[in-house]
């Protein structure tokens, strides 16, 4: 391909030395205004470096923040970087995305790269927190935001939705209608959210003195088809229960689908709600009950604290929480029979 | 935040020059391997680079690729960046992402800053493949593959679906099954992608003497909702229709929603096929027909093409379409009343 022209050749275009080119380059020492000017002109002319470049140089900033993200698949991922985008556009900063798939190596890596890009804050999503993030990202020079996870007791701020209080929320909602045998069908053990939302499950059964029975408190795997089988599971331990909490609508679709290949009726015999809503929920001709919490909002709240952060002369830590409501719809009612 | 060091103070721990430093940075002119050595060490040291970018100066590249996107909604672009990201880490590489909501300027600015934090090569996904965007990529030094769309006539490489022979062949696959009244519920007339889709439906008719009637030929925006309303339309001008043919699952689904709620059977009365293979086709009860295409594959092609590119000397175009295959589940059967 069409070899870029190197520094040397804009310094001789310039008829300037190097160490003055590199000097504007770096922002190091200081450059009379007419030379970085008849520098940045070589620099549009030929292209040695794009117009964005040359704007940053003379702007000292890159106006670029960096997103981490562990995957994409699910709705929530992808909306949450349309927030980020939506906010950062307002704000006249562009974003660069990484996708590690969670392996830790993956995530330093992506860390070094942006920092190597310039960025001048990162925004982290990652599938469980650990020591060693908090540890990089308390060495790091530039802001980090984390998404979609609390760090509590890190010092390093967060943008999260309370999974723990919306699910034991939405438990008690499912008590308080009377129902006494209900079911879960958590996600995989690796997910943080997951595990909060079961957690705040068992506590409110616990603190309405209804035992937590774990042949119908599961793990799956986020998909409809494990949904079914997980409620298949369910059923061949115990038949009278009046209630199923899934983690995610689409487990909790399979769970459905599940109960009607049963002629266990939905919500009469057993209702069934998902602690989500996403465009699945739509899908089902039964209208799920669930949780909305909005991914996007997630997004933008974070946007609009690492901009705060790297406006910032003085660090600051912040906690936020995403805004939930639980909605019962459909699929959902008081049990008719015990 | 903590000021990085800057290019002076390395060179001076260096003990060389500001020249030297900005030579092994720019890889411009020869340096003693010891000094460049010596230089690496500090920049180590002292962390005024990360350690990536110190190796992209022994490696004199980069591994970075860019990707730009012009949206994260639904499930092709996430599944296609996992195939993109799959195929660069096999091979050492590393992925941007930018995601630019499809305006041109947005793209164009994108590819500016790919190219100031100097990616190997570039992979765009667009709305609309337009002349700017050919002009632009032409005068680009790095190499470009286009995703999800053919730049036909241009000299571009791109990896993308078959849309208007997959969505002829459906339609065929129904006419030869003796539908002969056929409603096509497309996309918005800004999408390329659905715009062939829709394209080989009418080509279907046409080649088999049915006549297009417009009224039945709608364009919707993708939502299940909007399936349904289109579908409403579609039935107040005409009962009579065998099969529904939707350029996505979820007008689909919306469309096979609004005939149940019309009492009309699916299939017996009117056959429904989505173009598509979403999620959203394993929610419904009813198992939906549609095309089975890998955004995963489109995906790990475009990452193969670009790596091809960034590796060979010479500049070269490829055109690669992803295949498919179409099913019919129980949404479609051959129409029992004319």
């Amino acid at each position: 391909m069409k070899k870029d022209i190197n520094i040397k050749e804009v310094a001789r275009k310039a008829g300037v030395s190097i160490a003055t080119v590199s000097r504007v380059f770096n922002n190091s020492g200081t450059v009379k205004e007419s030379t970085r000017k008849k520098i940045e002109a070589v620099i549009e002319e030929t292209g040695y470096y794009p117009n964005v470049l040359a704007r940053e140089l003379a702007e000292k900033k890159t106006h670029l923040i960096g997103l981490i993200v562990h995957n994409m698949t699910g709705e929530g991922i992808p909306r949450t970087i349309n927030g980020v985008n939506e906010v950062l556009e307002e704000n006249q900063y562009n974003l660069l995305i990484a996708c590690t798939n969670g392996n830790i190596e993956s995530e330093m890596k992506h860390f070094e790269i942006f920092r190597s890009k310039r960025v001048e804050g990162i925004l982290f999503a990652t599938r469980e927190f650990k020591e060693e993030h908090r540890d990089l990202i308390k060495k790091l020079p530039i802001p980090v935001v984390v998404l979609l996870q609390r760090t509590d007791q890190e010092q390093i701020s967060y943008v999260a939705f309370d999974n723990y209080t919306f699910a034991k929320e939405a438990t008690n909602k499912l008590i308080s209608l009377g129902h006494k045998k209900i079911a879960f069908i958590g996600g995989p053990v690796t997910s943080v959210n997951a595990n909060e939302r079961q957690q705040g499950f068992m506590d409110a059964l616990k603190e309405n003195q209804l035992k937590v029975d774990n042949d119908l408190n599961r793990n799956g795997d986020f998909t409809i088809e494990n949904g079914y089988c997980q409620m298949q599971e369910i059923l061949s331990f115990n038949r009278d229960i009046t209630a199923v909490i899934a983690v995610n609508d689409g487990m909790a679709i399979g769970a459905i689908n599940c109960l009607q290949d049963h002629d266990i009726v939905v919500p009469e015999k057993v209702s069934v709600l998902g602690l989500d809503d996403t465009v699945l929920a739509k899908a089902s001709r039964l209208k799920l009950s669930g949780v909305r919490y909005s991914y996007t909002d997630l997004g933008k709240k974070g946007a609009e604290l690492i901009l705060q952060q790297v406006e910032s002369t003085e660090p600051f830590f912040e906690e936020r929480l995403i805004p939930y409501t639980i909605y019962l719809r459909e699929s959902v009612s008081s049990p008719t029979s015990e």
